[in-house]
């Protein structure tokens, strides 16, 4: 058996093969074929080969340990989950602890831990029995009251849906004005530039055509003006693309810009005139660093329809908003928790988002816990209030620090202009790279951007991600770069290093 | 601002609205428009009216409780996590505990939960963190030996993904194969039929279309014979559809069925001929009765391969099986593991698929531990085996005990034939309704399979699904229907009732 099944192997690495295999170059989805996803890509593949010749002993590097700065990994960059969070989870997991002997409840739990746990088990059952697709509805009721008070604008529960994460979210909202192509309709959606480039692989996997609207960096990655806007509009609609959909990433991935309420205003009423479903990716909504305040795109549609009452062109609006437990102080990434909120759809709408749910969507129970406890966290007077306060400042007040310090240090170097951080966990500063780092790269083969960036990683240990995988250009014409960092990684050494590594670099190809 | 927000809402109400929203019947995706998914349809709504009737203390219903038997969910209807896993995931959630002071580790785990939990903590982290996006690779390694264990051929960690449950293994394949109207083709899918309807409403909004291969009930619903399959392609070919993959369900939901070496050689077969990819969900595939046997689609692929050892056709064959933490004695639905394997795809494709991974999947971290307990549980001479053997072997029988008396019931029950149980978690009975009947369900305007199900419902509390949401008819034209039930309720007293309720019903509508 062993034999012939080592001759299959032989055969079916034969590059002379007559037959062609079932999925082959030619038949296989060309919408998940040409997409292009960079995030976890050559530079991600280098920093795991280094990451383990380091565990294994390598003394080959002038650095002991990488940096992750290319994920949005909160907890993988050593972010302590919540204790409150955590044992909530861990009573519902083992329920049977809730009959411990002795006093090994009370020693290990905090009694607003236990009571929601107990509550949880309650409305849910066993964690392991599968919960309506649209997520428990108590656990639904409570998004819906958090974003109510959050907004001051009311949400109901039935436009609630619990997802894995934000993800599902994006692929739902995306999946229902996909499929243009059967009323020969090439549909469009806009997409900010630079983008999370999650989007545009799913774009190209469904078929959707984008349409970028650039951020302009100089302003602090502010929005177009309605005036660029409508000269987008109308060149796609020139190449033959119909926009159907605006994509708002606020806070903003990759370059931590918060937008203001008339930035806001004027996508919504670019949607209004164009007649656009809304898709609100609001994840990072509590890494706001004052005076920045996140406003909802939520709130500001609603502000906008009170003002503008009478006028269909706005009461006609409909939204989908993301959020998840991902990132913010939660930083439960890997347990994928999330929700959106559906709002302005009509009775046949809604009534087609619930049957794609009902056979696209299982919201694990672990993430849905995790919501729950995000949207409804301990409160002044309860037990675990105290720590949980200690922990969610914390928290904050190192990312907060460490931007800063990430942002003082741009300011410091040479050849590198960044804006200001004003949320989200990222920054995205431009790097100017001199003529001979240019050549240097394309002596290589590599673009400059992606050279740059291994250089860095060789050198220090920081992984980060070439700009050219959000969609800005690669240095190759003028050897203008960009980077997305993250300001996750432990403590701020590398900050230090970082700034090294660019004098250093800026020195040696000084001409 | 509320007099506004009232007026608002006043006018999307307003049936007269002259303009359309965004998302609407004319622009929403056809594909979802068009979907069926009839699972948790109207007689899911019925009975979670009736539940909620009867928890406030209702008496207008002859019976107590309601049997949830619609849905294949396991810990929903009362069967017991495995204590193993549960403390494991309990230890993962919250390794505050592993250093508790005092007993409270030693008196409520096992060491080897303890081990498996420190274990694992090692390769993965913090559950928060996220893992790579195929899923931790000592975990993919667990589960490839598994396989090869399983099937006596080799596995490959790399071809290995892990998942949120079966479902995302569903999807990434049937991408896979879509987008086929971008180079003019009308791709095509084998789906059995009674088809499990997930499968038909995603084909559906994948824009793939469905070829119909209906299972033979009188010979215990086994798969089409060669030459029956080479007709339904001819056929499908004539309406200018491609075939490009094959659903296999093994064991079968909702029939039970359970498919022997040759059956899966003569699918295998159909697939080399036509150049189809294989997808097999096996997510049942602990759930087989004795002397009932479950062969894994990749354990007869490798034998034919080894067979034909020197012809391309076998030779280059794909195959992505599916598998999941849902079912079995594990019936951990609600935590969403899953994994797929997906073999004998070029470097190419593989490149592809590990590409789609990366912007689609993000295995929950707590799915993944679930899948190292299943495919790596305890073993004789651990602290755990004992008691996981214990709990393994009672779910086990117990539900072999409820197929039987379930099955023999239904030998008894005037009008009714139903297929011996072979495997999976249902049975799926034939009814042959009295024309009075008939009659009376079209009176209501009612299909007679919903009728009598909604019947059967109100008068026994127990909830299954009409055999038309699998693709059967619905008895308009002869009477003959057909259900969906599983036999996880508790207990066995409701099958008692399922009888008297059958032999009522057919006195009530003898001539």
């Amino acid at each position: 058996m062993l034999t012939s099944y080592l001759l299959i192997f032989h055969l079916v690495g034969d590059q002379a093969s007559k037959i062609e295999a079932p999925l082959n170059p030619n038949t296989i989805n060309p919408g998940v074929a040409n997409a292009n996803y960079a995030v976890r890509g050559k530079l991600a593949e280098l920093a795991a080969k280094i990451r383990k010749e380091l565990e294994s002993g390598s003394l080959n590097y002038p650095f002991k340990t990488t940096i992750q700065a290319n994920l949005g990994n909160p907890q993988g960059c050593g972010q302590r989950p919540i204790t409150f969070f955590r044992q909530v989870l861990c009573l519902a997991e083992y329920p049977e602890i809730l009959d411990a002997p002795g006093d090994l409840l009370k020693e290990c739990f905090m009694p607003d831990a236990t009571k929601k746990a107990k509550w949880l088990l309650q409305h849910m059952g066993s964690l392991g029995a599968y919960s309506s697709n649209s997520g428990v509805e108590q656990i639904r009721e409570s998004v819906s009251t958090f974003i109510s008070s959050r907004d001051r604008y009311p949400s109901c529960p039935n436009d609630i849906f619990l997802t894995c994460g934000a993800f599902e979210g994006m692929l739902t909202a995306l999946t229902l004005i996909s499929g243009g192509s059967q009323r020969n309709e090439r549909t469009g959606v806009l997409l900010p530039v630079p983008f999370y480039p999650v989007y545009l692989a799913l774009l190209s996997t469904l078929a959707l055509n984008p349409i970028p609207y650039y951020l302009n960096e100089e302003q602090g990655w502010a929005m177009p003006s309605g005036k660029e806007f409508a000269s987008i509009i109308r060149q796609s609609k020139s190449r033959g693309i119909t926009p159907r959909c605006v994509i708002i990433i606020n806070p903003n991935n990759p370059t931590g810009a918060v937008y203001d309420q008339p930035h806001l205003e004027s996508v919504i009423e670019l949607a209004a005139e164009e007649r656009l479903l809304l898709l609100a990716d609001e994840v990072y909504q509590e890494n706001v660093f004052p005076p920045s305040e996140f406003k909802s795109c939520k709130f500001v549609l609603r502000s906008l329809q009170a003002t503008h009452a009478m006028d269909e062109k706005y009461s006609t609006l409909q939204l989908i908003s993301l959020h998840s437990v991902s990132k913010g102080m939660v930083g439960e990434g890997g347990q994928r928790g999330g929700y959106f909120e559906a709002a302005g759809f009509s009775p046949f709408c809604k009534q087609q988002i619930q049957k794609l749910v009902t056979y696209t969507l299982q919201p694990t129970t672990v993430g849905q816990v995790l919501i729950e406890c995000m949207v409804n966290p301990p409160q002044p007077g309860q037990a675990s209030y105290p720590q949980y306060k200690q922990e969610y400042d914390s928290i904050f007040q190192r990312l907060k620090q460490k931007a800063e310090a990430l942002y003082d240090a741009f300011k410091r170097m040479p050849g590198i202009v960044c804006q200001a951080p004003r949320g989200a966990i990222y920054e995205f500063p431009q790097v100017q790279l001199p003529p001979a780092a240019v050549a240097e790269a394309m002596s290589f083969g590599e673009s400059p951007d992606t050279w740059y960036c291994m250089e860095m990683l060789k050198a220090t240990g920081i992984c980060v991600v070439p700009g050219s995988g959000f969609g800005m250009s690669n240095g190759t014409i003028d050897g203008k770069i960009w980077f997305r960092i993250t300001f996750l990684g432990e403590g701020e050494e590398w900050i230090a290093q970082l700034e090294n590594y660019q004098s250093d670099f800026m020195a040696r190809f000084r001409n």
